[in-house]
């Protein structure tokens, strides 16, 4: 199937040279020349716009934020205008219901159809077509989607014929993950004023009633302190705070939870943590009770 | 071993069965008749206070609040009275930490030695001795407990000297359960006034990155809405948010997310779900973001 | 005085006739017009255009909203459009930071200077010309204005050379506003269900410790439950605590009040109370905490 | 009149000493010498014990916090035993809810009254006869206090018979003021973020919308950051914001700004700020937005 890909970050690039990899002729399109070249090599082609990338009626786009799904999608030589009527264009990127609502009409209005597919899963994932997908759209342009989709993923989700709906579950679940963090957070800046190291707890919970892979990985990051390199940076996680925190506020649902994350990852970034894993926001819980900091040679 | 048993609940009863059916010779008290018979047609011996079950040098209690263990181990003819000189009191309920720490000390006055042994585990795991233990207290204590905890438990887990640490524990782990409820419910209401089916994205959540005993025994009960009968009453949650709450207070802990906890808890109590399982605060959020009420056909 | 007017809602309707009391030249714009005819016949003159209405370089703005502000202001034949090089646009609305930094970057551009001067007051004070007045921008500019700013206010506060600190402060008075509505609401639930009528408290705490206009304004509101007709509408005010929180994440300041605030106001919108006046989160306080519903005769 | 007074700390010397001045007979009881001794110097009688205090059948008590109320009252040679049969027990200290209708019960099964009468005010107002007294119990109770009352009181307010009603409108006054406090704390750190002088904002607010004492008082200490001495200590704070916190659970009512400053106490206590005044609480929105600390030269 000939189908075009824009956006070769982290995540897209295992994407794209899975498609490759199961047969698939993939046009490519990146803003930076690098990642481009590499797939190059690996077999696709270059477009020289994302309008190119779009014309063979079937584009993926995997983008970091708001701004650059809406600039690649609605800008000049955009998806939107290279995609043929009757063409699909699926949005794999994390981004707000309101713009998946405005790329929808945008889509709709000229004939052609939005699937949004985001992705639950890190780089590693994509790079070993393991990642979960959550897609919604019309039913035939799911169908059309589905064959790439299938070889990204090892479960594909489908919701219904709304767009929107599968960014409100991934902003959801990337909720649920915050949540998870800032429980183990607090828990165990309270265990460590209270004489109990938080490793201990954090090994027994994560191997017993929370043994998943959300609270395992969080867990060891949290143990072992390990917050630089960022493996998703505080302000990212901000983002997704605010994004779940629009969404709601657009359906008027009140997330507590929410609003205590967002206090925490604000305040990690006024004490200077804004370069730390999102996770940091850990140190905030530990300042806020009086934890004192640890000795450098344990927080590698 | 000769092994005192004080408490026979839906906890206790199935604990001290199998302190039996591992060849213990087992004296049990309870404050009512027929959990008491019913164990000594296991074989058991019955005691006729809370001082003669302690008599033997080891006795375990299981039981259901701080009163509870502050009458039947302070009181008259309690635990404190009838333990021997170097005996081990194996504390097992859920209590204050303010109260562990009376208890060591009031055992420790009389020559004797608590041990704080909490248990993570519903009644059928404490049937079947897969309970989870967590202890604390001096190491020879801990060593003459150690036989007794292991035929109950499928994993112990001994964390130092100060038997109140293995109660913070337990509250922890109590509130990491608390708060994945409260994500998961703000999350399906939000959903649910999103045009979203929560069952899906719970079903998507607890199959993948959630993946736990917790998540998947939670997610199910709320997709089902079997708030009754319940599992674990509201007033009990909110007791045990308190617990936490007091806990962190005393070592200057902020817990945000149990002040939301309580406030969400408070609020279903307020509403008039005091019956229902503490899952039942996912009606807090329903309720809240204005969610309408369930058709009840669906809610069974 | 030459002076454009440009929004003639229940605010600047009067703060224009104050204008012309004084002996100043108006020019009004407005966009509906039944309210620029009544000015002109109280002897002020028609601009077609906002851009007209700027004509004279001294142009007042009192709109609604960032909306209507940056239509009014950068669309075509808007403020930015009509005021001669080395104009003043003095914007008294109350609007994001963000929204101010944008339009004092577009006036310096275009050699003109932007004065930020939101009002504390309600029509009423606009009407009697006892606006309370915060202004902010460069000094020359704010020479310009002061004489109008002087005219519709019983007090004017000058802060610096930044407009968007006008706009600031007037985010952050407002959050005081809700802040003190919303503990009083909370205070009222908290004495309801102790058996004290809150009236009786909200009486005597502002006569005494909590005696001023917010308060006893309020104050009499909560008590009378006059929710409606609304003097603030619910959605504006969810507005405002979505500003002062926008605000405050662009400097990283965590604001925990605002955050309950919101999830109150979301849920007075989610219950069906939006069109009330936004003190009715009172509401939502009651029907947390299980206050009866009042009888109606009483909630006169 | 024959009036027994109990606790003569920094509010009960200067009560009991505008009753000496209004020309009643006080007969004083203190744990500690000394001021017991001044006031004898101004004419009083002193008691050996509360008991005999309370013998001319109405006492006064003004005490700490719950245990010393206690205490005083239930304990050995207490008010409880000494107060005739018909006798009125003035409860005028900040006590629990819980322990009001403890000592309601407690009087009235041993056939005396219990009225109690929570006071608004500082020190100098107590010593000036200016505080605001609230009153609530048995009426023939009241009226036989209500001579007494008058004398140190410039407002007396009379609740019902219901003596806890008036000790909840106690807390729920105190509560209004911590979020007031609150409130302005958080204004300034975002605006301090903003570079406008919190300073500034507290003026204008304080001498307009919010020109009140609270605001005032508080205000100003925040400016000009007098945390030491402490007229109120942090930790006396968080036992109040405790306390309103307790009986709002009892009653079932959430109260979320209550939350929101427990842990703004708690974490100011963690911080090292114990000794400082309540307000201290500004310390910690700044430090949470990370408001670069004050030159020590301005800190003053």
């Amino acid at each position: 199937m000939d189908i075009g890909f824009v956006g070769l970050g982290n995540m897209g690039r295992g994407m794209a040279r899975s498609l490759l990899s199961a047969g698939h002729r993939v046009v490519v399109w990146n803003r930076s020349e690098a990642p481009a070249a590499e797939l190059v090599r690996d077999g696709a082609t270059r477009a020289a716009t994302p309008a190119d990338a779009a014309a063979s009626g079937l584009v993926l786009s995997v983008l970091a934020d708001d701004a650059a799904v809406e600039g690649v999608t609605l800008g000049a030589d955009g998806v939107l205008a290279g995609l043929p009527s009757g063409g699909v264009h699926v949005s794999m990127s994390t981004i707000s219901v309101a713009l998946a609502e405005r790329l929808t009409r945008a889509h709709g209005d000229a004939g052609q159809s939005l699937v949004a597919a985001p992705v639950f899963g890190r780089p590693d994932a994509a790079a070993s077509a393991q990642l979960v997908v959550v897609a919604a759209g019309p039913a035939r342009a799911l169908e059309r989607a589905r064959a790439a989709l299938e070889v990204v993923s090892r479960k594909l989700v489908v919701l219904g014929d709304e767009p929107a709906q599968a960014n409100a579950v991934k902003l959801a679940g990337n909720y649920l993950v915050a949540c998870a963090i800032e429980a183990l957070a607090e828990s165990s800046a309270f265990l460590a004023k209270s004489g109990v190291a938080p490793a201990t707890f954090i090994e027994l919970m994560t191997s017993t009633l929370f043994a998943s892979p959300v609270y395992q990985s969080y867990g060891a990051i949290l143990t072992e302190r390990r917050f630089s390199p960022a493996g998703f940076k505080l302000p990212l996680g901000l983002k997704d705070v605010r994004l779940v925190l629009q969404a709601a506020e657009r359906v008027a649902a009140p997330l507590p939870f929410a609003s205590v994350l967002r206090d925490q990852l604000l305040s990690a970034i006024a004490r200077g943590h804004g370069d730390l894993d999102w996770s940091a926001i850990a140190l905030v819980a530990e300042e806020n009770a009086g934890v004192p900091p640890r000795d450098p040679a344990r927080s590698r």
